[in-house]
């Protein structure tokens, strides 16, 4: 045989039409390098992930091999991962899901019987009675069913079809679905995206993926990050110009801003999408995680059937959930659904092929999302731990979302707006303009040239504002509001401490 | 408030730059519609999931609802899907995934002690001890190092790196995240993607969505569906004419072909992919599903690494796997893994960015993993019948591998080639001219036309050849080996009556 460089050699020499792996020098030309990949793709940023949280990952394996550091634990704030910092699960719903993976504790005594009920329920609208059987592509019949059900009584009984539900990985599959379809045109016609800035990136990632315009709407930080009617007048405008703006996206209750929209509020919105001819997506996993006096959540649903048969009969929502966040925080089984109405039936068939294409959503988060939507209800055996369990967490989540306002309001130099709902503080820092300029020189943002310092210093894993966008000049970060109650001391001394001696670091 | 028809039309008269939501005569213009959605999804196709199967659901329902038909149930042989077809679970996988779910279960003696050991040492790997935790998005690491340890053993020893394997959601997910990166270019520049055809339309769905170039090599049917050297080199030839092939995918075991690739084979491909510059995907999610005599699974990194180290250390390559096939079938789960070996590293840091954005792969479908590539060994508790279940599975997957090919081939006018490996039939039918003209003026095609006729009266559900595409002019279908034993007999009599009946009605 001739050995390979040689052979490479001669195709180099003689077929020039082909590509050369060997280069002259006898070294491997990759076919896929960074500068050939697809550029969209390399455009995708997802900070919630970034480079910070990759160090915390390292720090912490430092910190399990006995490196010395100021710090005896990384605090993972960075996302709202509820059980990784210690919330409980469910009881029922782990109940439900491991009777379903293992039928055989169906014949034991160690579950109540409304769990066992609900899994022989599930378990009878699986293929062969089995979990491990593809479900349909749109989710188990009865399980959206369950979900109109608890869209209906959340709603006051307006109606819900278990055909417009599509169960998903997670709500970001679900947004990533329904922007596939709705990216389209060229040049000035591209599809824009309004989306709110802040934005969870999930959203930004996604417009770079589909290649589609990003078309930010900046929040109101002064007056607790409300949805300004004339910033939107003012987006829109502007994307005209340059594309073709048809979706407009809205967080409620905010990721990763905090705020909970007021029903006038959300009317005006929908209002403003018919006037413009826009698509609703209502992202609306944190429709659980209400926390501030005054504040409740109103779906987008519920606001346009109460405006009226031209708006609910007419404009295109879709609306989202998800099993990770609420009081269940069960991010870990990727389980969600999407409400999609007055879509043309046509589109819908569009999107049932798409989804299909992926076969189903993983069937146990299909399973735990069943419980969501419905949970045992009063006078069922599992009726009172259920309640207990979920008024647990979300009593304790309020008390560390007023807790984390509060706290950071105390340090100078960081102002924090309340934590009305979701799972997040998102404080404007003060960086010093030396600090500023030291970050630009080493071409990182100054927020996550701070984060980094923070996370080296403190063991605090916080993630940049510049990682949601935010308004150019200023910085930022988002915490979770999730470390554990009796940390929260001792981890705002610990930020505290910090930001007094960065700031005097860098300071005249 | 003005009425909103009227005010659309006042909008429609007054900003003429503006979508006008309301027509003339005041219907609502939808946002999104079939005519301007995106046009990469409407060209995607998927039969696997397509209008048969749609049809077939509706059948069940009316023969629920007492509907007379000429059958008493359907049989989806449409899908790989073997519970749903009454395959049953391994115990010790279930058993895991319980503990995992509920470890208040760890406490009661209803578990093998090397099941709870397993879910004590997984859990160990999950955030706050919760498979209810995002894991990392590559997936967790031990069990990421499971994995590695299984590839080690299955080839003889040669090396694998953790950090090569990303856990997915599916191998499908796997396939897509590596063709997003792939695709890339303008006009004849664009990435062309080697496929097989027949091939499973997971590949052309995703390069349609990718407004990737799709490049058939034909199998060759005359030759078990093996893979012809000339073929390829024909086609290869013919793309460059209109794109830039840079992907060579394979399907090894193959689907919906079921031929199994010889050793010889695969160095041929190997030598043929570095010679035109191109990336390798192998997709070897059969690997556990080799029935014929004299056939035997290599995967495509021990051969390329028996090739030698020119070969090993440079060819790019990833290799996908995942728990839906094999014995175990665990479809719902959705688990899988990817190998991306000689990876250009920059690349591997987009692909885990990439990957964050979806947060993590379900983690109950890491779990199931960790058992396929660490199942329980000799001496182990749950060792026995971990191998009786496995065995048995296996056996009877063989078993209806030939009893289907012997049975198609005793029909006039089907002819089937040996089930080699995989879990389906692809067996090539004959069609009268009459029936190709009269599916020709329904606008559809005949295989279609064929299988829809089957389903209505027999209640057997197959995939059409053509949602696989086929060489033009031949008419398939796929049909899996799943349908339980005991009713292969009957199936097979329901068959062959349609087919006779079908041939003589559109002959003469």
């Amino acid at each position: 045989m001739i050995p390979i460089q040689k052979r490479a050699l001669r195709i180099i020499g003689t077929m020039a039409s082909q590509r050369p792996i060997f280069t002259s020098n006898g070294s491997y030309n990759k076919v896929l390098t960074v500068d050939n990949m697809n550029p969209h793709i390399k455009k995708v940023e997802y900070a919630v992930r970034g480079p910070i949280v990759v160090r915390a990952g390292e720090v912490k394996k430092e910190l399990g091999k006995g490196v010395k550091k100021p710090f005896d634990e990384v605090i993972s704030a960075n996302i709202g991962d509820a059980h990784a910092m210690g919330q409980q699960p469910i009881t029922f719903l782990r109940q439900v899901v491991a009777l379903c993976a293992y039928p055989e504790l169906l014949k034991t005594d160690h579950f109540p019987v409304d769990a066992k009920e609900r899994a022989r329920r599930l378990l009878g609208g699986c293929g062969g009675m089995s979990i491990g059987a593809y479900s349909a592509s749109q989710g188990i019949e009865v399980i959206r069913e369950d979900a109109a059900k608890y869209i209906e009584a959340r709603d006051g009984g307006i109606p819900s079809d278990p055909n417009n539900i599509f169960l998903c990985t997670g709500a970001s599959d679900g947004v990533v679905a329904m922007l596939k379809l709705l990216v389209a045109g060229e040049g000035s016609d591209r599809t824009g995206v309004m989306i709110p800035i802040p934005q969870y990136p999930l959203y930004s990632a996604t417009i770079s993926e589909l290649n589609a315009h990003l078309v930010p709407y900046y929040l109101d930080e002064d007056n607790n990050w409300s949805l300004d009617m004339q910033e939107l007048e003012r987006s829109y405008s502007e994307a005209k110009k340059t594309c073709n703006p048809k979706v407009l996206c809205v967080i409620n209750p905010g990721n990763p801003t905090g705020q909970v929209l007021s029903r006038d509020n959300i009317e005006k919105v929908i209002k403003f999408a018919v006037e413009k001819g826009l698509f609703l997506m209502a992202d609306e996993v944190y429709q659980d995680n209400v926390y501030a006096e005054g504040c409740k959540f109103h779906s987008f649903k519920k606001v346009m059937f109460e405006l009226g048969s031209d708006y609910s009969s007419n404009v295109e929502l879709a609306s989202f959930h998800s099993i990770s966040k609420g009081y269940m925080g069960e991010c870990g089984f990727r389980g969600g659904y999407m409400e999609a109405i007055n879509i043309q039936s046509e589109v819908k068939e569009q999107l049932r092929k798409l989804v299909s294409c992926r076969l189903c959503p993983p069937v146990t988060g299909q399973v735990a999302l069943d419980i969501v939507v419905n949970p045992p209800s009063p006078g069922d055996p599992s009726y009172d731990l259920f309640l207990q369990e979920k008024t647990r967490n979300l009593t304790d989540l309020a008390e560390k979302a007023r807790l984390t306002a509060e706290m950071f309001n105390k340090i100078p130099g960081i102002k924090c707006n309340d934590v009305q709902g979701a799972m997040y503080s998102f404080p404007k820092i003060e960086i010093p303009a030396k600090a500023v300029e030291e970050a630009r020189k080493m071409g990182e943002e100054p927020d996550s040239f701070y984060a980094m310092k923070l996370l080296e210093e403190t063991g605090i894993c916080i993630v940049p504002g510049s990682g949601f966008r935010q308004k150019p000049g200023t910085y930022h970060f988002r915490m979770t509001i999730l470390p554990p109650k009796e940390k929260m001391e001792s981890l705002f001394k610990l930020f505290r401490d910090f930001h007094i001696k960065f700031t005097q670091e860098y300071s005249g």
